[in-house]
């Protein structure tokens, strides 16, 4: 993989604004160090102080929030407040890019359980950019005024941590915002940035299925309700919701993440558990698909004679709604500083997001945008390098940290900007 | 429950022999213990130390065999060489009998976590029976003649103890026997005995499949080979072997005992695993169905474009092959001792058993053969109780020590019997 | 193939009668046209005829009954009256056995749609054995006394042709008898007989289901409750009642034989229609899995969002029962007359007959013995030729006359025969 | 229902053009004539010979081309050439309109068979508004110059009607155009007209799979290999075709429109067919999807130890591409005919055409739009009635005819008007 370089000496974040190259030097080491120690949504303990740490030398005050979340803000004069959001949770994804910064790190699973975690998501990207926004904005007071609440807020990946925040009073304890604006770090080329108004994310929900059924001797099915088979038929007829029941130009997923049942191969086991991760692009198919998982879970379980299954909401992302003035602003000031060329249309796909629900909880608009972090020859001939929850996912450290940095920049000043 | 009570002073163990309410109240106390300290296979050190002592205190040399095996040889003059093999180990299973000496003991798995442990299978009634057996020959010498070989064999349920028995040297370091007796106890009412010549129990064979599927996030189905719907495809195909490509009067089980897969709901995982237990009547059978299910998991990693799926044998369990010249030694001594009626042609299921290697690994005869233990109103129209390995299997602690110590004693008398 | 051929100028039937060459021949050549002139269940017209017009040319008085059935009466003085039963439909099957006398016939279907039709169940065997029995009896009336009623039964093949007969005041019109006897060709070897008492066939039961869906264009799912996919899963769930719900020992069939949905590529239809043939071994057990059907087949509806199915029971066979004294007397004349080696215990498998209900139908006895009709050295090295129902079923025609006629001959002498 | 009505005296076809009332009776009554007589394709004689005398009762020449195809030429002096498609059969659909001009036809299935025939997709409404169309310029010759060539194009729902006028030399028949038009009634309000550049429809492709099984009694079926069971668990699993291996984004559809197998329901049969119908967006998709497909079935028969299944290709819908500069024009003539609020992004479905190789065959560019012929009212609330191919297609008779004409005039005059 070639790196990105810049040919100045100077690096340029934005079209007005260059860093030395020790800056990125240091942030490059930021990110290697995040990356190679992520934690697991809720665990973030580690992280939020390493983040408190960075900040305090900065001369930031932070406040904890929602457990592991961080919160400083900065202040410069009379002007508007704004709230950037960085998230800061790893996955139970066992790294396999072969970087020499891997992460090593495990984590405790919700059932006691070890995993690998690996920042996955690109999460370190996120903590990283914000925590570099944080320094060039403590130095550079001349770019900008007004306040800029910076949130690190953990447990995105469970669609817990917007909402633990600002349950723990995130607004009432820090300025309330008139925007929150969010990023996230995207299997696009190096420069590339992805923004456009409404829904940038899909709504998306968890559950966990239980299938009771009855417990009996492997040679004995006659006496047991085998709730394997069931839930095997469940996963089968769940395929049939995107393929038959979905107008084919809806954009919806419904996937089996998980299936645990069984401890030995000679006992039909008493129950089986499998969790299903939906995503759809609005409430109207979000209900159909829901009430269908519903009905074949119910009727399978009725087929195989067995009880009625359990059924456990895990989490649901609620909406990412990109208010159309707002995001008017972004993408201008995106546009000025990385030109039209930069902005790409290139879809997001169906992942989910809870950075809305910062704004949304207030009724203020937000904005998320998407940027760009791999070099751009690997996206050569219809390529695409490993995508976000691969154990194969690799930004490039540089490309993470200028891109990221730049984009934040870019962003937080079309709302702070002074001029 | 009606316990089992006799109306005479002395409890009846066979026609010949009575033994006192004393004796009987002992080993129901030593049944009691065994039944609350369950271990799961390959971990029954507590259990061998239990039997060492025990057999210490009777004045019967031990010795350590297979790990967690013991044997002790009785010796009573010249005579022939009997082997009487008890199986010691329990199953993870959470003991749900509600009774007074219910387990609450856990082990650890393969896969290192840990699990609740219950003799579900009655192997607690082998072991106390094999030593009621033990102490009343030792005390009434003069009802026998010759060598008996008891045999407390560990790994019964994952089929590895009988050979790891053999493969330690038993019969090197035993006296060899002419014929190796053992016997089970099963949900038919006490005093019911079945034994009939040829194969006793069910060939069985248990396989690990893995299928290899590719990571991806749950929103991006189309970069992931899905290996939960692959392998729920092949868990229902799997049902297919037994409905149509047996006949029907040919008796084999394919069970699917457990299914594991995935992590967190929202990453489609790189893998699942799941294992099958197969019963078949007889070796042509085993093949055929052996040869359906790789070729079912083959073809279905294939439909879903998957790499071909790891097998991996976990277990076989050999033939349970009653010798008929032996056997009728066993039913002519069961009809002197308890009458013809209580030899029942109850099927025996599909249950299988390692106990025939011991025989058949040095050529010998072996006989195999199950009694009741459990109130036979519990068999009032047409009512069952709970089987073995349910969470409810509950036999009679006085049944099983009367029904069992009775049908140990007939049946080594049977060939060491002082005519 | 080897043809069957006698050493004796005379062809041997049973120890007591042998009949010339030329008799045997006349048989082959019935046979023969007989299996090139089949027709359909219901539709045996022709063939009637044709038994109408060899029983005359016997002198033997006929009736109809139940439209396609023929009843001729034989008396031959005082004595018991025993009725004989021969089945006479065909298959819709494409003969592909290459015999020079193969069947071309064609058939209308219930559908109205046009079938191959074959005597793919042997029951042209059925009919020459009962043709040449009669002509037998005719000349040699030294051998017999009392009353032979036979009864050539249309619709064996759909369950109806019993009852059609019986419905059609059969026993008020023919003389009561005091043993009906029944006789089928199955692929064992020329001169092997099967017979004993009990349950001689399995259970059976034809259900059409019609599942209701919602017709769309075919590029419109989300418009469609999909009836193929909704019958698909069916299918597919309805392997687990034998896989998971019987025990293994207990035999069983659940076989969906057709399935038809669709007019057109590109609209999803309305509806799909199949049929569940079920075959069990006892009244219990049919009433489970009966009661299993109904429940996937609603729930797997209800997991598609369909209104309930529409289930119509097409047909059903009644027991066939043999009664212990009345099959004693027939084991008795078979040894007699074929030796003790001729009777074999191979199992009948899963089929299913109607001829029980002539005889339950008026509480008197039945009988039902099945005979070989195949060179004996298909069956070397645990070969066999293609079975029932096959399109390659083809019994030796030779055989079929020898054996067919002697079992019939020694099975009505057992009750009519002249001390 | 409410009918469409105009408060003019004249009914107003598009902006320039009206017509007195009795032209559109005239009309109305020709489209409830071709309604209640549709025709299966590749049957369309009597259509064929109305549309024939029609025209000549206009006097315009036409010609057979593809044995049921009727072409028209119009001349008006010097100009460009256009073609002008209206296809002409009818579906295999019973109708249930309830309409006093309801079908009652019957046609001829490929197999044989017989089946209803409804114009359940509104080819009448081409059909109709072409004829109106012809005689509307056949009159106003003032409106236009050059030549309209009038393409009655048979076998459209099949998918070879298209090509078998090609290949039978329409383009050498008639004058070669430089634009080739076409139109299709949709399921939108009276007045609405939805037109785009690029792909207007799906590519669409249409397979039989032929299973090869093995046949068996039904009470055999470890004798068979159930294609019954191999193709119900195909059809299952081609439903993760669209839910797992394509992007959520991607509008594809893969249904299984009809399955075919079994004569009787005691005999498994030796074969089963189905169809499948697939949409895709793209060249690359289908080739994923169809790939998919073969993938899925030739494992699915491995899973079962069947043959390799026969795939036979019935039809593949060739591209619809809309050609950016023809399409402007057409766009430009409806917004000045209709006004922009005419024209709405309304969804097109997966449908497909094969309307676009009549110019693609030639190298020139086509334009194919839809128009509404519903009352506005049934789209209230989010209400809407059946759909194309639905029993219940019921198009409003005059906004078939008002609707259907304007569009077609305003689109042609689009190339051929005199202004």
């Amino acid at each position: 993989m070639t790196t990105i370089t810049t040919a100045t000496t100077g690096v340029r974040l934005t079209a007005a604004v260059d860093v030395p190259e020790s800056f990125v030097a240091e942030y490059v080491d930021v990110y290697k160090h995040l990356h190679a120690h992520p934690e697991l949504s809720a665990q973030e303990f580690e992280t939020a102080t390493y983040i408190e740490s960075r900040l305090a030398g900065l001369g930031i005050e932070t406040f904890r929030c929602g457990t592991t979340g961080v919160v400083g803000v900065l202040k410069n004069g009379a002007g508007p407040v704004v709230g950037f959001r960085a998230d800061t949770d790893g996955l139970p994804i066992a790294e396999q890019t072969g970087l020499d910064y891997s992460s090593e790190a495990t984590g405790t699973l919700p059932d006691g359980g070890t995993a690998p975690v690996m920042h996955g998501c690109g999460h370190d990207t996120h903590i990283t950019a914000a925590l570099a926004l944080a320094s060039l904005l403590t130095e550079r007071r001349d770019l900008w005024q007004g306040t800029l609440v910076l949130i690190f807020q953990p447990g995105e990946e469970t669609a817990y941590g917007a909402r633990a925040m600002v349950d723990d009073g995130l607004w009432d304890r820090a300025p309330k915002p008139e925007v929150v604006l969010a990023q996230h770090v995207m299997p696009v080329g190096h420069g590339k940035l992805i923004v456009r108004d409404g829904h940038m994310t899909s709504l998306a929900d968890s559950w966990k299925i239980t299938v009771h059924g009855q417990q009996a001797h492997g040679s004995q099915p006659e006496k047991s309700i085998d709730p394997i088979v069931a839930a095997a038929a469940m996963v089968m007829r769940l395929q049939t919701i995107v393929s038959r029941e979905l107008a084919p130009t809806t954009p919806a997923v419904v996937t089996v993440g998980t299936f645990h049942a069984g401890l030995k191969e000679n006992i039909i086991p008493g129950s089986a558990e499998f969790t299903v991760n939906v995503r759809t692009p609005d409430e109207g198919t979000r209900a159909t698909v829901l009430a269908a998982i519903k009905r074949i879970v119910s009727a399978e379980a009725a087929a195989s004679a067995a009880p009625e299954p359990s059924i456990e909401e895990l989490n649901n992302f609620p909406r990412c709604f990109n208010d159309p003035a707002a995001t008017r602003r972004v993408v201008d000031a995106f546009t000025a500083d990385f030109g039209a060329a930069a902005l790409t249309d290139a879809p997001l796909g169906m992942g989910s997001e809870d950075a809305g629900w910062l704004s949304d909880a207030i009724g203020v608009p937000g904005v998320f945008w998407a940027f760009g972090a791999f070099d751009p020859e690997l996206f050569e001939d219809g390529a695409a390098p490993a995508g976000n929850h691969s154990p194969f996912f690799a930004p490039d450290a540089r490309a993470a940290v200028v891109g990221g940095t730049g984009a934040a920049l870019s962003g937080v000043l079309a709302f702070l900007g002074r001029n």
